[in-house]
């Protein structure tokens, strides 16, 4: 069967937003939508329904801690990456004075996080350079002080699509006594993790990228040598257990500590058939290295295009690929974006570095790789001859 | 037509659960599924999906606000009701010593957060009595400190459906420079509301229960006097508007400065649907006294079996009907609940105080009532004769 025939939104455009948002296969939308109605036949709410939603929520969560080789216990559902951000930004206890190191590569929201954090409790927030730094591992170790608290990277950089060596900075990190929260945004569903191995203490991520669920589901990773220290923030009756009385007796002791209360449940449905899709087509080192074929594919179309200048001087370790308009006027990027999507060949804007972003999954077509680099050839021999 | 038939929960039971969760008319689950399929035609991640899922999320916003009768600007979309009420109890600038007032009525989700915010900020956190209170506005005026910095209370008590007068309790709370937190879960789709009047400062619900949303979408309600003090705690993307490069500028200056990230958009549409059903039945005063006849009927036809006792000592002015099995042993009310669910009538235990909680909405029959009643004379006769 062709896979544009199981992503209904394949069917009518060119998709290279995986970063942004991933298409649902026919399987996940059907789970989502039956789970709905039963859980109007057992309820919505009784002693019938309780049991089976349990069981769907270990599930799930079961099977999103296998894609990360950890135990079900490290995870907390969530409704996006950010918030998982915030539970382990949030989750430190900061003293004034202390400092919290971000990159010039991280999302506006780990920015706002940062902002709002060090508006309450008086920390110092620090950025350093690593967007044009040969050695990031190096250049965060330099920012590094006694008094660095945190640590936010991204394991894949959103704007450019290279991959972090996290393994390295979680072993400086450590070394300072210094806590790493990931945004994993895009990495989890993109290549194959062991956070085991990899050592970060908080790895946040969604599943409605590159996993291909529903949007409104994510999860955070907590390391179980670093959950003794964060405390909960957020918080509801997914939070705690109760005694006889009904009164919080003490928060529990695995992920669940973080999660807070009524989610929308069906979307865990959801994102366990497309989990399963993605394994049924192969495991996941299997996509990640047909994942590095089609972009290395897509970047080396892309050098032929005098007009265009790669972000990434080699093809991306990752399915993100990102590049300029040379010699370009600004506002340059979002034109060749809108004529992209009026061809229906969907791309992305990234603000800094001023870029085009075009995302490859697995299932990206050579043919639709193909349609892109002639759309974008076009583009700019007619804007910039 | 028969409300059975639009309400696919209702076709094969006897429903008393709304203040746990509200069924989905069929018309609600239809647009969920629609939106999730439109979602994928559009993108669903691109310049064409935006400006649809910016105009839906406006258009839902509005709709809510209508049912408060507040300014939609107010308005902070949530993923259910207690994270509306952690963005209140996390928002305050708490110095250590502060005090928080809660009642002994609060569901244990207010109870944790509390926790965890005293965890944190080294607050104390003080619980008046209000469940035996023959004047809770008095008792809680009584517990009123000079370092209260906030109270929280429940608008209907989630335990025995009384309703606390909220306007005189925002009263002597502004008049010692307290901040007061209403939990409305069991109130909004419940009664009809006049925030402005009411003059809470924050008003924390959810679309699930007595509105007939979906589970994962509810929201908050900040006064906009109350709005410059209130700091943002988890954010993200949705919480700031962005400069030229993307960085964040400042916090929006309505509701959404308390929005984080990625949401289940197509909760939204759900919840607009349920919400022209009401109103289609009738306005929020005509389903308010549809459903004190209901729950009037039902306490009343209660008082008929000798071995129930009624928590209220007259009709409550809500939805919500509670009783215990007089001179019953412990585990009573949870077999009776079993007993009810197996012969398909819904209901719920509450643990504090031990009793059966029945809610009727305004399209709940005469006959489910007569059924509830006769199944509850059955059990107690039975097993209490």
């Amino acid at each position: 069967m062709n896979y544009r025939d199981t992503f209904p939104a394949l069917a009518n455009k060119s998709y290279f937003n995986y970063g942004g948002q991933g298409p649902m296969p026919q399987s996940a939308i059907d789970a989502v939508a039956q789970a709905h109605i039963k859980i109007q036949q057992l309820g919505p709410f009784g002693n019938a329904v309780y049991p089976w939603l349990e069981k769907e929520m270990a599930s799930a969560r079961h099977a999103i801690a296998s894609e990360l080789n950890v135990s079900s216990d490290t995870i907390t559902l969530t409704e996006n990456v950010t918030v998982g951000c915030n539970i382990a930004m949030w989750g430190i206890n900061w003293q004034p004075g202390d400092r919290l190191l971000l990159t010039d590569c991280e999302h506006h929201a780990i920015v706002a996080i940062a902002q709002a954090i060090a508006l309450r409790f008086n920390i110092e927030v620090t950025t350093c350079p690593i967007l044009h730094s040969q050695n990031p591992v190096e250049t965060i170790f330099q920012h590094l002080q006694p008094n660095t608290r945190l640590v936010v990277v991204s394991h894949i950089l959103w704007n450019n699509g290279q991959v972090l060596e996290v393994d390295k900075i979680a072993e400086i990190c450590h070394q300072n006594q210094t806590k790493l929260l990931v945004d994993a945004a895009q990495s989890v569903g993109m290549m194959p993790l062991d956070l085991n191995q990899l050592g970060a203490d908080f790895y946040a991520f969604t599943g409605h990228k590159w996993l291909c669920g529903a949007a409104g589901l994510g999860g955070l990773y907590v390391r179980p040598e670093a959950k003794p220290s964060l405390l909960p923030t957020f918080v509801g009756w997914r939070s705690v257990t109760t005694d006889t009385q009904g009164q919080p007796q003490d928060w529990h002791s695995d992920g669940r500590s973080y999660e807070i209360a009524t989610s929308d449940f069906p979307l865990l449905l959801g994102l366990r058939e497309a989990l399963a899709y993605h394994n049924n087509w192969g495991n996941a080192e299997a996509r990640y290295q047909q994942i590095l074929k089609n972009s290395e594919n897509l970047w080396q179309k892309l050098q032929s295009i005098p007009q265009i200048q790669s972000l990434l001087n080699s093809p991306p370790k990752s399915g993100l690929v990102s590049f300029q308009l040379a010699n370009s006027q600004q506002g340059a990027s979002g034109q060749l974006v809108k004529f992209l999507e009026s061809q229906r060949i969907f791309t992305r804007t990234i603000a800094h570095p001023d870029c085009v972003r075009a995302c490859v999954h697995y299932f990206t077509t050579e043919s639709e790789i193909d349609e892109l680099v002639a759309a974008i050839e076009q583009f700019s021999q007619a804007k910039y001859p």
